[in-house]
């Protein structure tokens, strides 16, 4: 068989990992692939800042038409991230007639309906496990191998920024910044890390994993979110306490009356899979009707590990089988049965609040009181002695289930008492 | 497109819980399949049993031939177990052109190149998916998501039945008689379980893993394995004085010099995610050289999750993935590259010993003698205190990495002491 001709958009951090496994294995992915893969050109805007190692001439160029203009390359790898001008890219290179493989969940989230229409209609596919969860073959697995399931569940910890940041201030007993610090530090955290510690890089992938897993055609922003830059280690040395870790979840819940959907610092049980997993690492643990719980993990972001799943996405592409699957899932398709998304404020849970407060008699009578007006009712309180006199005290209040929108609106009247001196933090609490 | 019928051979635990999802849940694979699936026959030699619910009227047959005979089947499902008549059924069911679904590990691990090489003479294929651990798509992950990976090493818990004693004893501290009668009980070991305590299961199953992993044409038989019917109370608790949890490991590492094969109980490190893994879930742990570690971790058996597997092999067989995958693979094929598998004597290792030594002076010395013969240098050694004067004292050495062949012959020799009054216990230690 003749090779296949593939080409890379975006020469960063995963590109360089791609294009060492496919030059420097050509031998292996040749072998898998049963014919010879060959990356025939690399496009990226800067192309003198040098990568640590000489590439073959010729395969570095700032110009994307000679990639758009050459019939001969069948599958293109988009490496750039972000939307523009990523989307316009992968446009233009299905357009082109090109097999399409990205890593880009920011763009996916945002217009997954518009590229997977594209596709469709210029008969190309779109391959991404790189999008969520680095190296963790997850898309696969929901995609493909877990296909007899009705999914029931998924939980995620996606942002390996965040839980590097949690497993530091628990382990190291760090506060907040000092974590993103040693996290920036060591690579793990980007100069502004924003995006993954608001959440938005969580929920981003909660939206594509909802989509496969769920049918659930959901834009990312109407997915409630908070992210870990409210944590406290206080939240972290009192959540110990109760028998707790806490840990940026992405939450999936297939329910009788729609899909549950968040992303929230959530107080997860010691000793389960989910509140096991430490440093940069990800978990996805996916509940079906048959199979039962199933976890995945591993590492979820790192120059290797998601190339692994770009170059695996590469291998499905040439033998045909993302072919096969693409066109099965019917991707953000009007063809696609899709669920129902439950109203936000009509999820059930329980809560960890923690209110800053005036050190004075009737301040915790005032505040159970509005809680039960809300019907949120308290499953434990923690009142730690306050230490000096007139200075705010904490109080942490545990609830047991109770329906979101009370919870907020509580919080929200909670939060104009003259007694209570700082925005009340929320978080789940699983079982 | 035109419906594909399929038939289900075995109605045991497994057959049942395959044809409940194809019957309870027709539209759905439906829909995943582009057509619908028909279960038309299930065959099994007992007919008359009551399965729990009432199927379709003329599904069930102890009929072979009207399967065989009926070329408008195209898939059947081997759910039997064992080598015969699972074997010759196999056969006979690719020569009348239909593609084969089998959880059989015993069988694959024994009669493998026998079986593939028929599947490819007659242009058919085979999927294996639950054949080794459960619900867990480990087999789907190793053959297509990971290869751009070389696999550098896998670990696996892939008995439910020997997790299950091993948690027991560690977490209720019973001994090992009291464990295995418990999970008789609660149906998680089989009255005669000494296929899964003597580790011939898991042997199975990690030939399997071998293989495709890593290319290992290896008889499951030529695999060194230790069981857990070794494994003592005394030992779990001296364990986890040392830090660790005992766990019947199946291991396969890439070394430059040959590819390591193994079955053991092993101390592994606590609070490691393999060590974690309690009760009957399994866990495979796969690090390749560009994802690094990811692991695997769900129930390795039963009803309903191995029945996901059957049922995911199912869908692949059906939409056409198994046959481009089945065809890359060239499973136990002449065509494949095959790795030199090391010979087990020459594999390093700590080790963990247990000795039943007579309570006099110099017999530390004597054991250690023999041991620094065999150039095994001691790590540590645990001596409690004779409770009773004159009764046999139990004496605990572990080892620096030593190699296997000397650590055999170093056991062989002190069990020839007079002094020594039984069969020295040894395991594996991980880090």
């Amino acid at each position: 068989m003749n090779s296949v001709k593939v080409a890379l958009i975006g020469f960063g951090t995963i590109g360089t990992g791609v294009a060492r496994i496919l030059l420097e294995h050509k031998d292996r992915i040749a072998r898998v692939c049963g014919r010879s893969v060959e990356l025939v050109r690399i496009c990226d805007k800067d192309i003198t800042r040098s990568r640590g190692w000489n590439l073959p001439d010729g395969l570095l160029t700032d110009d994307l038409d000679s990639i758009l203009d050459d019939p001969s390359i069948s599958v293109a790898m988009e490496l750039i991230g972000g939307i523009e001008p990523a989307k316009s890219i992968i446009l233009s290179l299905l357009k082109s007639g090109k097999n399409v493989i990205t890593a880009n969940k920011a763009l996916l989230a945002t217009s997954g309906p518009q590229i997977f229409e594209a596709a469709r209609g210029y008969g190309k596919t779109v391959a991404f496990e790189a999008a969520v969860g680095g190296g963790i073959p997850i898309i696969n697995a929901i995609s493909t191998a877990l296909q007899a399931n009705e999914l029931k569940s998924l939980q995620a910890i996606v942002n390996g920024t965040c839980n590097f940041i949690l497993t530091q201030m628990e382990e190291r007993g760090t506060d907040y910044a000092a974590a993103v610090r040693e996290a920036q530090r060591l690579g793990y955290a980007e100069a502004d890390p924003s995006m993954d510690v608001d959440g938005t890089d969580t929920v981003q992938k909660l939206a594509i994993l909802a989509h496969i897993g769920f049918g659930a055609n959901v834009n990312w922003q109407d997915i409630p979110k908070t992210g870990i830059n409210t944590v406290d280690a206080i939240d972290i040395s009192y959540a110990r306490k109760l028998g707790y870790r806490i840990k940026l979840l992405a939450v999936a819940d297939s329910t009788s009356d729609g899909l549950e959907l968040y992303v929230s610092p959530t107080l997860v049980k010691r000793h389960t899979p989910v509140s096991n997993v430490r440093d940069s690492f990800n978990i996805v643990k996916v509940v079906g009707d048959a199979v039962g719980e199933v976890y995945f993990n591993g590492r979820g972001a790192g120059e290797m590990p998601t190339a692994s799943a770009v170059v695996g996405d590469l291998i499905d592409t040439v033998l045909g089988r993302t072919a096969i699957t693409f066109q099965t899932l019917k991707l953000w398709s009007q063809e696609r049965y899709s669920r129902v998304i439950k109203n936000p404020a009509d999820i059930w849970g329980k809560n960890y609040l923690r209110f800053q407060v005036e050190d004075r008699p009737g301040v915790l009578a005032e505040i159970a009181g509005i809680l039960g007006k809300h019907d949120i009712s308290i499953a434990s309180v923690l009142q730690p002695e306050s230490e000096t006199d007139g200075e705010p005290v904490t109080l942490i209040i545990t609830t047991h289930e109770s329906r979101e929108g009370d919870t907020l609106a509580a919080i929200q009247t909670i939060d104009t008492l003259p007694s209570v001196r700082s925005q009340t933090v929320r978080m789940r609490m699983e079982e």
